[in-house]
């Protein structure tokens, strides 16, 4: 089978050292600071990265411990296949979340945004460009009737 | 250091088997039809998958041979930090790309937008959700004077 082995480019660095998610987690969120510390061998991959207002970060969820073909979208109790929904716990535990992007200060990205909690290993960092804007993009929980 | 081994939940079935990207290469891949095949043991994770219009998927930039901490966008010459580009040559080399579905029939997904080549390994397939729509954001080499 294959199989791939990643390695953190850097860390979260943030006050938020819960493990578990409360129900207002994700509003919560919204307006946190963070820093995303990146490892100095992998400061040059920042040049330029302030021309970006906004950035996917894909991030281990290092701290969970189970796998599940089904999730549960947080405030919405129906289950649903793990893959349509964004729980970390997922065969492949990568999380995925887009940050705003304050300042960049050598090896440190200041953002807010960031739903990981302190010490979360950072495994790439993208720009969020004009084609991941997709206006007319449908579907979600949120709103369903359980 | 922190090592994280990640395996395929399933694989890209397409037409196109070309390692190289043409210079026209992503407006092509826009209108381009792909299959994501997720192994049987998987399958499960599709449940309820066909209620998003658009997904995220994660995947191996698995005929990447370098790593570099400089990248090239495409169309554009200048030279851009890695984490400012979306090279496939990247430290961890996972890319992301959104697709549209078109339909869910089994352990099969028939999306449009794929932009990689047959046989590319997929780590995770998440929903392209409202929170993902950012009109206020800004950046892109685009338009940009090398």
């Amino acid at each position: 089978m294959d199989e791939f082995t990643h390695t953190p480019v850097g860390y979260v660095r943030c006050e938020d050292k819960r493990q578990d998610l409360g129900p207002n987690y994700f509003e919560e969120r919204k307006g946190r600071e963070a820093v995303l510390e990146i490892l100095p061998e992998f400061e040059a991959g920042l040049q330029d990265i302030e021309e970006f207002s906004h950035l996917y970060v894909l991030f281990v969820f290092h701290r969970s411990t189970k796998t599940s073909l089904i999730g549960h979208p947080p405030g919405h109790g129906k289950a649903h296949g793990i893959f349509a929904t964004r729980s970390p716990h997922r065969p492949n535990g990568v999380g995925l979340t887009i940050v705003r992007l304050i300042m960049h200060e050598g090896n440190k990205l200041h953002v807010i945004g960031a739903d990981m909690i302190d010490g979360t290993p950072i495994l790439d960092i993208k720009p969020y460009t004009e084609g991941d804007k997709i206006p007319e993009a449908k579907g979600g929980w949120k709103g369903h009737k359980d």
